[in-house]
């Protein structure tokens, strides 16, 4: 099969794979039928994320078709049509049992990081009753490829730990996928104003199209003073970090207001400076959160019940045999425009392919 | 009447003041019968806290009777015993409804910061409806003094912030008077272990006969591999930063477990460095809060149905006259084994004082 394998920092290619096998009693094989990249994939690139080893293949998003399932699988048959989680659970765990799957003993995020992922035309994946999600009849794939990771990332590690609700005042600092995924979940909770920056006016746009009711550009304005100008003083109820950088996560310290949350949702590489000696005072709380994607079942169903429109996030798609464009124009994102890409396996029915 | 009073930065005097008088329909003046001293008190002496002026009466804790009231006063009347709470709250503001006193409009910790303070003989209250507690019959004058500040700080700021739950690991870094006023309050959670960890021999004895499950001396171990080990690798459930430096507070992110929370409530004078990049993925969470003093009509009841026994807390006692020496003691804890020290006034009817 057709797999995009990391080659260590700076090279991946698309190479032949054997097709995987069932070897737990949990596994099942999922014939993939759409998959994406993520922001996750081009750290692993650089060379960030040191679990990932050379000859990996990545990818930890995807929908397709269950192909076959280990003796202990019960609540999935072949055919059935489903969504993979990029976290992979046990259920029966302590973190597991305490809805923190991120951290799963035997899983968490290990797909496309210590055993292979889903840009490849099939992928084993462990734990598959609590692992995998069945799809509602007549839900468009492009949305579903949103839940793996994205919608659940945005919703849980910044619009629920960020404690959104009706008429606060949310800021979101990055509006990249992950952050216009925490617009577009934070929209739920009703609250009177969002409020988008990022320095690239285009995104700023669609995160005005998607629904922001103020925008900030941190490149032309000072975003700390602009805000706090914009609240009459207080600042946000809840500051959703989406960047990943020190400079915004010591942004945000600035635009939190009095009794506030700052919600972390960006993958940092290096520490940051927490201003103590203003914030002691605050009544501030700070969270961090790898997603544990407990909402998933929840998002699924805003999805069928056309509540969220997470394919808006996806622009751009690319057959499986175009894996290295997909990542070309994703990677250059400021250029490109893009936002989430689709890489879709051609229909095994037209190809002839070996399912 | 005698006052404490700050007279700039390593310069305190016993001054003769006037009698405060009702100012606002809101006020209460209060005859102090017992006050103490605050390790804030010393910041404030240090030049720390540039809100409190010189010429300020220090002292936010205390208990009294009411000499008179204002217009406006109805739950109180002259002749009442009542604790005195270090946060002054009006009760009306959109703060005080959120039970955030702590950022009362026109409250907040003013006393003996922004107005006079209770390190005297007579103290005016403002919105003394929302800011005096009536003190249960038979209660333990010691105990109460404690409950004007101390305990509800380290219970608010310290346990509910971090969640201390049955069956937990809890950490407190600093056993001084707020770290083991968190003990003793934590208890009525019943975490399954306490950890308390000091550089003060003295300060862990007391801690263990205060019902610590365990101690650590940081100054003759490495705290963080000590408690690391204890937990079997996992660390602790809640950290409580009950010191206020920055190197206490980088401590406390490396004795934090993967879904656990830092709760801090030290006074924090300078930045501290936060370990995102070991942290984003640890779903922890970190708290800061003023103490709001919403919980002290709970912790009355628990006094009063002796389920805490905040007097423990107090090693010294001194009278009004004295309370230079209190300062003296209180300010060399390390030799003086002060945890507490309480200040008493002379019995008006003994000594004819001008009530």
């Amino acid at each position: 099969m057709k797999a995009l394998v990391y080659n260590g920092p700076g090279l991946k290619a698309v190479e032949e794979r054997p097709v995987p096998q069932v070897r737990d009693a949990g596994d099942a094989i999922v014939r993939i039928t759409k998959t994406t990249i993520c922001g996750t994939d081009l750290h692993i690139l650089k060379g960030d994320v040191p679990s990932c080893e050379p000859g990996r293949i990545l990818g930890h998003e995807g929908v397709g078709i269950v192909e076959s399932i280990g003796a202990g699988v019960t609540a999935f048959a072949p055919g059935d049509h489903v969504l993979i989680s990029c976290i992979t659970a046990c259920g029966r765990c302590e973190y597991c049992r305490r809805g923190m799957q991120s951290h799963c003993a035997t899983g968490g995020w290990i797909l496309g990081n210590i055993i292979d992922g889903t840009q490849a035309e099939y992928v084993r994946i462990p734990h598959a009753d609590t692992s995998l999600y069945a799809i509602p009849e007549q839900a468009d794939e492009d949305a579903l490829v949103m839940l793996s990771d994205i919608l659940p990332t945005g919703f849980e590690c910044g619009v629920l730990n960020g404690k959104v609700a009706p008429g606060s005042t949310v800021a979101i600092v990055g509006a990249g996928p992950i952050g216009l995924a925490a617009l577009l979940t934070a929209r739920l909770f009703s609250p009177a104003r969002i409020i988008m920056i990022d320095l690239d006016e285009t995104r700023l746009a669609v995160a005005r199209r998607f629904g922001a009711s103020d925008t900030i550009n941190s490149g032309t304005r000072d975003a700390a003073t602009a805000l706090i100008e914009m609240t009459g003083g207080r600042g946000a109820d809840t500051v959703i970090e989406a960047v990943g950088v020190a400079a915004t996560f010591e942004l945000c310290q600035l635009l939190v207001a009095a009794g506030g949350t700052i919600a972390n949702v960006g993958v940092h590489g290096a520490k940051a400076d927490l201003h103590l000696e203003r914030l002691w005072s605050h009544n501030i709380t700070i969270t961090t959160r790898l997603v544990d994607t407990v909402s998933t079942p929840q998002l699924l169903r805003m999805v069928e019940a056309k509540q969220l429109d997470p394919e808006q996030l996806v622009t751009h798609h690319f057959a499986m045999a175009d894996m290295m464009d997909a990542y070309d124009v994703f990677s250059r994102a400021a250029e490109t425009k893009a936002l989430k890409v689709i890489i879709e396996a051609a229909d095994p029915r037209a190809a002839g392919s070996p399912a």
